[in-house]
């Protein structure tokens, strides 16, 4: 099956690097910037470009990974072909493709990446949505390919799924970015956080995240608060301390 | 070694159960509460009580884990003894214990601990402090029997050291919940996020965290970020996602 990728960014590269493992032909790849284009192009070994308008119409699987903003306006620049086109946005419904693609779809990897990393794409959920039975079976057949973990699942539940991932990735690595940062300015060094941050992570695969919940702010240990705020000079990160332990608190009392 | 345990909650109980698989004799358990006492003790095979006064005094070690509230009162009620006192407190200076013990010093095990689920003690970075050598050199030989990462640590980079870990376990668990709840609403099983779960753990291990932030809020893609807000129904939520999305696109900016 050819593939054209039409993004080239931390989720789109690791996608492609995926798909071309699984015996794919990545054909061309397109980018805003002639940076990742042709980064992206040269490391899959395939043609590049910048303009949608030059997206090639022969390849089978057409993969849009764009930010949300810019996904309409280039959907509407591609020429109209016959092949299969998919977004891979977690919150864009399927009818951002309505009057442009003759086929579409979504295929939507539940996962954070970046380029310098390659995650397991066996792991990896991959939430399909198609308008035909036809295209749904071959991106079924697409992601059993790349994955152990293929379902469907509408946009509407997609959107929710989404804003999950964003509380339970997202959010959880912004605050590594603050514990990294305290960490550096009393001069230790973040790895001993690592155990602690692999149990957090272990113990939901046991327990719901609301039993395993520990610290002072559920137990409402208040002078350990007190003695935190007062520690924590940043004023953005005193009220992202502040609001979490009260939303901590009230979880627990309910 | 004779050990008792003052404190029979979420720290102790697992403390307790790895101190005895070490060959360390628990010989008493002290808990405010006799539900608590009575079944730690009954799990270790030693005695309990809910008086501080009824402690015993011919141990070699007293490990204190208590809310930090209560630790002031239930170490000045300890009759004074021979043994070396220890609290395992994140936030507690060590002075806490001047004019009660002859000898002290602190555990500070770096982990989340929940009764229902016992960590892999050999990983947990354990932080120590003492005023004697000679105490420092007895805590350092206990410590080393439970882990293989021990170091000694002042009060003052030990509180810091807690602060981030409340933002790299408790926040992050908290954020857990919050996905967990979405999920939830949407009909769809906690375990679809468990993969994620892990890689945002697991790039830590190899990035910085500040290079792993992925998502709407660090590429400032606006349109998902109104389309979440607008999902969110509950308002505490709806605040946590705001005022993190900010914090996380003005670290982006630095």
């Amino acid at each position: 099956m050819k593939v054209v990728s039409v993004g080239a960014g931390n989720l789109a590269t690791c996608l492609m690097r995926a798909m071309k493992k699984a015996g794919m032909e990545v054909v061309q790849v397109y980018s805003r910037t002639v940076r990742n284009a042709q980064r992206l192009g040269e490391e899959l070994d395939c043609g590049w470009t910048t303009c949608p308008e030059e997206v090639r119409t022969d390849a089978g699987l057409y993969v849009f990974s764009l930010k949300d903003k810019a996904l309409p306006d280039v959907i509407a620049r591609v020429r109209p072909n016959e092949g299969l086109w998919v977004h891979t946005a977690g919150s864009m419904p399927i009818t951002v493709f309505e009057g442009y693609a003759s086929r579409c779809g979504v295929m939507y990897p539940l996962q954070t990446f970046s380029k310098e990393r390659q995650p397991d794409f066996n792991r990896i959920p991959f939430f399909l949505e198609a308008v035909s039975e036809k295209d749904a079976a071959v991106l079924a057949t697409v992601a059993r390919s790349l994955s152990g973990q293929v379902a469907f699942l509408p946009s509407e539940k997609r959107k929710c799924l989404h804003l999950a991932a964003v509380f339970a990735c997202n959010f959880t690595n912004h605050m590594y970015v603050q514990a990294a940062r305290l960490l550096e300015e009393a001069g230790i060094s973040f790895e001993v956080l690592l155990p602690l941050i692999d149990e957090t992570a272990a113990k939901v695969h046991e327990m719901a995240p609301a039993a395993a919940q520990t610290g002072p702010a559920v137990r409402y240990d208040e002078p350990v608060i007190a003695k935190h705020l007062e520690l924590l000079a940043d004023p953005d990160r005193k009220e992202l301390y502040r609001l979490i332990s009260r939303s901590i608190h009230k979880e627990a009392e309910k």
